[in-house]
Protein backbone atom coordinates (compact mmCIF):
# COMPACT_ATOMS: atom_id res chain seq x y z
CA UNK A 1 0.00 0.00 0.00
CA UNK A 2 1.40 3.54 -1.22
CA UNK A 3 1.43 6.59 1.04
CA UNK A 4 -1.17 7.92 -1.01
CA UNK A 5 -3.36 4.73 -0.65
CA UNK A 6 -3.12 5.10 2.95
CA UNK A 7 -4.80 8.24 3.16
CA UNK A 8 -7.12 7.23 0.74
CA UNK A 9 -8.44 4.39 2.88
CA UNK A 10 -8.95 7.05 6.04
CA UNK A 11 -10.96 9.16 3.59
CA UNK A 12 -13.07 6.07 2.78
CA UNK A 13 -13.42 5.33 5.97
CA UNK A 14 -14.94 8.62 5.96
CA UNK A 15 -17.08 8.09 3.55
CA UNK A 16 -18.36 5.18 4.68
CA UNK A 17 -19.89 7.10 7.99
CA UNK A 18 -22.32 9.52 5.28
CA UNK A 19 -23.87 6.26 4.55
CA UNK A 20 -25.45 6.17 8.21
CA UNK A 21 -27.82 9.58 7.29
CA UNK A 22 -28.21 8.60 4.46
CA UNK A 23 -26.32 10.74 2.28
CA UNK A 24 -24.04 10.45 -0.63
CA UNK A 25 -21.00 8.69 0.51
CA UNK A 26 -17.80 10.96 0.22
CA UNK A 27 -15.40 11.38 2.96
CA UNK A 28 -11.93 13.45 2.89
CA UNK A 29 -9.15 13.56 5.22
CA UNK A 30 -6.43 16.50 5.27
CA UNK A 31 -2.85 15.36 6.09
CA UNK A 32 -0.13 17.83 7.06
CA UNK A 33 3.57 16.31 8.06
CA UNK A 34 2.29 13.13 7.45
CA UNK A 35 -0.28 13.26 10.37
CA UNK A 36 -4.20 13.45 9.32
CA UNK A 37 -5.06 17.18 10.84
CA UNK A 38 -9.10 16.84 10.31
CA UNK A 39 -11.81 14.68 8.87
CA UNK A 40 -15.12 14.95 6.94
CA UNK A 41 -17.55 13.29 5.49
CA UNK A 42 -20.72 14.32 3.44
CA UNK A 43 -23.45 15.58 5.70
CA UNK A 44 -25.89 17.67 3.62
CA UNK A 45 -28.81 15.63 4.52
CA UNK A 46 -28.23 15.07 8.42
CA UNK A 47 -27.29 18.83 9.17
CA UNK A 48 -30.08 20.21 6.41
CA UNK A 49 -27.37 22.35 4.83
CA UNK A 50 -26.24 23.24 1.56
CA UNK A 51 -22.25 23.71 2.82
CA UNK A 52 -21.90 20.23 4.44
CA UNK A 53 -19.41 18.62 2.02
CA UNK A 54 -16.96 16.16 2.77
CA UNK A 55 -13.91 18.67 2.02
CA UNK A 56 -15.67 21.62 3.67
CA UNK A 57 -15.79 20.14 7.04
CA UNK A 58 -12.49 19.08 7.14
CA UNK A 59 -11.17 22.19 6.06
CA UNK A 60 -12.98 24.18 8.88
CA UNK A 61 -11.18 21.45 11.33
CA UNK A 62 -8.21 22.05 10.07
CA UNK A 63 -8.07 25.79 10.06
CA UNK A 64 -9.62 25.49 14.13
CA UNK A 65 -6.58 23.09 14.30
CA UNK A 66 -3.83 25.21 12.54
CA UNK A 67 -5.42 28.46 14.11
CA UNK A 68 -4.99 30.18 10.68
CA UNK A 69 -6.56 30.27 7.29
CA UNK A 70 -3.55 29.10 5.24
CA UNK A 71 -3.13 25.46 5.22
CA UNK A 72 0.85 25.80 4.12
CA UNK A 73 2.20 22.27 3.70
CA UNK A 74 -1.54 20.77 3.85
CA UNK A 75 -2.52 17.38 1.48
CA UNK A 76 -6.42 16.68 0.95
CA UNK A 77 -7.72 12.92 0.23
CA UNK A 78 -11.14 12.69 -0.92
CA UNK A 79 -12.94 9.78 -2.16
CA UNK A 80 -15.03 11.89 -5.18
CA UNK A 81 -13.52 14.58 -7.54
CA UNK A 82 -14.75 18.33 -5.49
CA UNK A 83 -17.22 20.32 -6.78
CA UNK A 84 -16.64 23.63 -7.48
CA UNK A 85 -17.36 24.86 -4.07
CA UNK A 86 -15.12 22.44 -2.24
CA UNK A 87 -12.47 23.49 -5.37
CA UNK A 88 -12.76 26.54 -4.57
CA UNK A 89 -12.12 26.43 -0.90
CA UNK A 90 -9.14 24.42 -1.90
CA UNK A 91 -8.12 27.47 -3.76
CA UNK A 92 -8.81 29.56 -0.71
CA UNK A 93 -7.39 27.34 1.94
CA UNK A 94 -3.68 27.22 0.07
CA UNK A 95 -4.02 22.92 0.24
CA UNK A 96 -1.08 22.22 -1.42
CA UNK A 97 -1.81 19.30 -2.74
CA UNK A 98 -5.10 17.41 -3.50
CA UNK A 99 -5.88 13.64 -4.21
CA UNK A 100 -9.10 12.26 -5.16
CA UNK A 101 -10.29 8.76 -6.06
CA UNK A 102 -13.20 9.18 -8.22
CA UNK A 103 -14.11 11.45 -11.06
CA UNK A 104 -17.30 13.55 -11.17
CA UNK A 105 -18.21 14.11 -14.75
CA UNK A 106 -21.13 16.10 -13.72
CA UNK A 107 -20.74 17.67 -10.71
CA UNK A 108 -16.36 17.91 -10.70
CA UNK A 109 -14.45 21.33 -11.10
CA UNK A 110 -11.00 19.57 -11.12
CA UNK A 111 -10.80 17.66 -14.40
CA UNK A 112 -14.12 18.48 -15.57
CA UNK A 113 -16.22 20.94 -16.73
CA UNK A 114 -14.74 24.38 -14.86
CA UNK A 115 -11.36 22.78 -14.25
CA UNK A 116 -11.14 25.69 -11.75
CA UNK A 117 -7.45 25.62 -11.15
CA UNK A 118 -6.64 25.95 -14.91
CA UNK A 119 -8.77 29.44 -14.84
CA UNK A 120 -5.50 31.52 -13.00
CA UNK A 121 -6.42 31.99 -9.55
CA UNK A 122 -4.25 33.10 -6.62
CA UNK A 123 -3.22 29.74 -5.75
CA UNK A 124 -3.25 26.27 -7.93
CA UNK A 125 -2.57 23.08 -5.62
CA UNK A 126 -0.69 19.82 -6.98
CA UNK A 127 -3.32 17.10 -8.10
CA UNK A 128 -3.24 13.27 -8.32
CA UNK A 129 -6.63 11.97 -9.27
CA UNK A 130 -7.44 8.00 -9.31
CA UNK A 131 -6.11 6.84 -6.29
CA UNK A 132 -7.92 3.66 -5.36
CA UNK A 133 -10.29 5.38 -8.00
CA UNK A 134 -12.68 2.33 -8.53
CA UNK A 135 -13.22 1.55 -4.52
CA UNK A 136 -14.36 5.05 -4.36
CA UNK A 137 -16.99 5.13 -7.48
CA UNK A 138 -18.06 1.90 -6.07
CA UNK A 139 -19.13 3.19 -2.63
CA UNK A 140 -21.11 5.85 -4.67
CA UNK A 141 -22.65 3.49 -7.42
CA UNK A 142 -24.11 1.25 -4.47
CA UNK A 143 -25.43 3.84 -2.88
CA UNK A 144 -27.14 5.26 -5.75
CA UNK A 145 -28.36 1.65 -6.78
CA UNK A 146 -29.86 0.87 -2.87
CA UNK A 147 -31.53 4.59 -3.48
CA UNK A 148 -33.54 3.68 -7.01
CA UNK A 149 -34.02 -0.13 -5.29
CA UNK A 150 -35.97 1.78 -2.46
CA UNK A 151 -37.72 4.42 -4.89
CA UNK A 152 -38.80 1.52 -7.30
CA UNK A 153 -40.31 -0.50 -3.73
CA UNK A 154 -41.93 2.75 -2.41
CA UNK A 155 -43.29 3.55 -5.92
CA UNK A 156 -44.75 -0.21 -6.15
CA UNK A 157 -46.43 0.27 -2.63
CA UNK A 158 -48.06 3.59 -3.46
CA UNK A 159 -49.15 2.58 -6.76
CA UNK B 1 -34.20 53.84 -4.30
CA UNK B 2 -35.04 50.29 -6.15
CA UNK B 3 -35.63 46.91 -4.49
CA UNK B 4 -32.56 45.64 -5.24
CA UNK B 5 -30.57 48.86 -4.26
CA UNK B 6 -32.71 48.69 -0.41
CA UNK B 7 -30.88 45.28 -0.44
CA UNK B 8 -27.56 45.54 -1.53
CA UNK B 9 -27.32 48.78 0.85
CA UNK B 10 -27.86 45.91 3.78
CA UNK B 11 -25.18 43.96 1.98
CA UNK B 12 -23.06 47.18 2.22
CA UNK B 13 -23.90 47.96 5.75
CA UNK B 14 -22.61 44.61 6.40
CA UNK B 15 -19.43 45.01 4.46
CA UNK B 16 -18.66 47.76 6.59
CA UNK B 17 -18.93 45.34 9.87
CA UNK B 18 -15.86 43.04 8.05
CA UNK B 19 -13.47 46.64 8.28
CA UNK B 20 -13.31 46.08 12.16
CA UNK B 21 -11.73 43.22 12.27
CA UNK B 22 -9.27 44.53 9.57
CA UNK B 23 -11.16 41.63 7.00
CA UNK B 24 -11.43 43.12 3.43
CA UNK B 25 -15.30 44.24 3.45
CA UNK B 26 -17.65 42.23 1.65
CA UNK B 27 -21.01 41.93 2.61
CA UNK B 28 -23.82 39.65 2.11
CA UNK B 29 -27.94 39.32 2.88
CA UNK B 30 -30.18 36.64 1.59
CA UNK B 31 -34.00 37.61 1.07
CA UNK B 32 -37.04 35.42 0.89
CA UNK B 33 -40.56 36.47 0.18
CA UNK B 34 -39.39 40.03 0.47
CA UNK B 35 -37.22 39.80 4.05
CA UNK B 36 -34.18 39.19 4.89
CA UNK B 37 -33.22 35.61 6.09
CA UNK B 38 -29.75 35.94 6.83
CA UNK B 39 -26.66 37.99 6.89
CA UNK B 40 -23.05 38.11 6.83
CA UNK B 41 -20.08 39.20 6.25
CA UNK B 42 -16.40 38.62 5.04
CA UNK B 43 -14.89 37.51 8.52
CA UNK B 44 -11.50 35.37 7.20
CA UNK B 45 -8.79 37.23 9.16
CA UNK B 46 -10.60 37.16 12.59
CA UNK B 47 -12.10 34.21 12.82
CA UNK B 48 -8.81 32.78 11.01
CA UNK B 49 -10.57 30.70 8.66
CA UNK B 50 -10.81 30.24 4.63
CA UNK B 51 -14.42 29.90 4.79
CA UNK B 52 -15.83 32.95 6.29
CA UNK B 53 -16.20 34.64 3.53
CA UNK B 54 -19.43 37.15 3.70
CA UNK B 55 -21.43 34.91 1.17
CA UNK B 56 -20.48 31.76 3.01
CA UNK B 57 -21.75 32.73 6.99
CA UNK B 58 -25.03 34.00 5.30
CA UNK B 59 -25.77 30.60 3.36
CA UNK B 60 -24.97 28.30 6.69
CA UNK B 61 -27.11 31.05 8.48
CA UNK B 62 -30.15 30.47 5.68
CA UNK B 63 -29.84 26.98 5.78
CA UNK B 64 -30.07 26.71 9.17
CA UNK B 65 -33.32 29.31 9.43
CA UNK B 66 -35.03 27.35 6.96
CA UNK B 67 -34.43 24.29 8.16
CA UNK B 68 -33.11 22.86 4.68
CA UNK B 69 -30.18 22.28 2.26
CA UNK B 70 -32.00 23.62 -0.73
CA UNK B 71 -32.67 28.03 -0.67
CA UNK B 72 -35.68 27.37 -2.72
CA UNK B 73 -37.07 31.32 -3.70
CA UNK B 74 -33.76 32.96 -2.71
CA UNK B 75 -32.07 35.95 -3.28
CA UNK B 76 -28.86 36.43 -2.36
CA UNK B 77 -26.93 39.95 -2.89
CA UNK B 78 -23.48 40.63 -1.91
CA UNK B 79 -21.15 43.46 -2.48
CA UNK B 80 -18.63 41.64 -4.57
CA UNK B 81 -18.46 38.98 -7.27
CA UNK B 82 -18.81 35.28 -5.95
CA UNK B 83 -14.81 33.76 -5.84
CA UNK B 84 -15.39 30.01 -6.67
CA UNK B 85 -16.26 28.66 -3.43
CA UNK B 86 -19.09 30.98 -2.93
CA UNK B 87 -20.68 31.27 -6.50
CA UNK B 88 -20.25 27.06 -5.45
CA UNK B 89 -22.36 27.27 -2.72
CA UNK B 90 -24.61 29.23 -4.62
CA UNK B 91 -25.25 26.42 -7.44
CA UNK B 92 -24.92 23.87 -4.50
CA UNK B 93 -27.90 25.68 -2.12
CA UNK B 94 -29.86 26.31 -4.97
CA UNK B 95 -30.31 30.23 -4.49
CA UNK B 96 -32.71 31.35 -7.26
CA UNK B 97 -31.32 34.89 -8.34
CA UNK B 98 -27.67 36.19 -7.19
CA UNK B 99 -27.47 40.55 -7.23
CA UNK B 100 -24.16 41.68 -6.69
CA UNK B 101 -22.17 45.21 -6.93
CA UNK B 102 -18.65 45.29 -7.83
CA UNK B 103 -17.17 42.69 -10.43
CA UNK B 104 -13.70 41.03 -9.09
CA UNK B 105 -11.33 40.46 -12.27
CA UNK B 106 -8.75 38.67 -10.05
CA UNK B 107 -10.97 36.66 -7.49
CA UNK B 108 -14.36 36.48 -9.15
CA UNK B 109 -16.15 33.15 -10.72
CA UNK B 110 -19.46 34.37 -12.20
CA UNK B 111 -18.24 36.93 -15.06
CA UNK B 112 -14.60 36.40 -15.07
CA UNK B 113 -12.20 33.40 -14.82
CA UNK B 114 -14.38 30.35 -14.16
CA UNK B 115 -17.93 31.75 -15.26
CA UNK B 116 -18.96 29.09 -13.48
CA UNK B 117 -22.83 29.92 -14.15
CA UNK B 118 -22.06 28.87 -18.01
CA UNK B 119 -20.49 25.15 -17.14
CA UNK B 120 -23.96 23.16 -16.73
CA UNK B 121 -23.61 22.84 -13.37
CA UNK B 122 -27.30 21.14 -12.13
CA UNK B 123 -28.42 24.45 -10.75
CA UNK B 124 -27.95 27.68 -12.66
CA UNK B 125 -29.01 31.17 -10.54
CA UNK B 126 -30.38 34.54 -12.56
CA UNK B 127 -27.72 37.08 -11.89
CA UNK B 128 -27.67 40.75 -11.77
CA UNK B 129 -24.34 42.81 -11.54
CA UNK B 130 -23.58 46.57 -11.09
CA UNK B 131 -26.03 47.48 -8.37
CA UNK B 132 -24.42 50.30 -6.30
CA UNK B 133 -21.30 49.07 -8.27
CA UNK B 134 -19.25 52.00 -7.27
CA UNK B 135 -20.37 52.19 -3.80
CA UNK B 136 -19.55 48.89 -3.33
CA UNK B 137 -15.49 49.28 -5.19
CA UNK B 138 -15.19 52.19 -3.23
CA UNK B 139 -15.31 50.36 -0.09
CA UNK B 140 -12.55 48.18 -1.30
CA UNK B 141 -10.58 50.65 -2.73
CA UNK B 142 -10.48 52.53 0.60
CA UNK B 143 -9.63 49.63 2.24
CA UNK B 144 -6.65 48.54 0.09
CA UNK B 145 -5.14 52.47 -0.04
CA UNK B 146 -5.34 52.48 4.09
CA UNK B 147 -3.59 49.04 4.24
CA UNK B 148 -0.97 50.29 1.73
CA UNK B 149 -0.13 53.58 3.88
CA UNK B 150 0.04 51.40 6.54
CA UNK B 151 2.53 49.05 5.52
CA UNK B 152 4.09 52.19 4.03
CA UNK B 153 3.95 53.89 7.41
CA UNK B 154 5.53 50.53 8.84
CA UNK B 155 8.55 50.21 6.57
CA UNK B 156 9.41 53.60 6.98
CA UNK B 157 9.66 53.07 11.06
CA UNK B 158 11.43 49.97 10.42
CA UNK B 159 14.18 51.18 7.92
Amino acid sequence: MTRDEKFMRAAIAQARLSLKSGDVPVGCVIVKDGRIIARGHNEREKKKNALCHAEITAINRACKRLGGWRLIGAEMYVTLEPCPMCAGAVINSRIERLVYGASDEKGGAVENKATLFEREYNHKPEVVTGVLGKECAALLKQFFATLREKHRKNAEITE
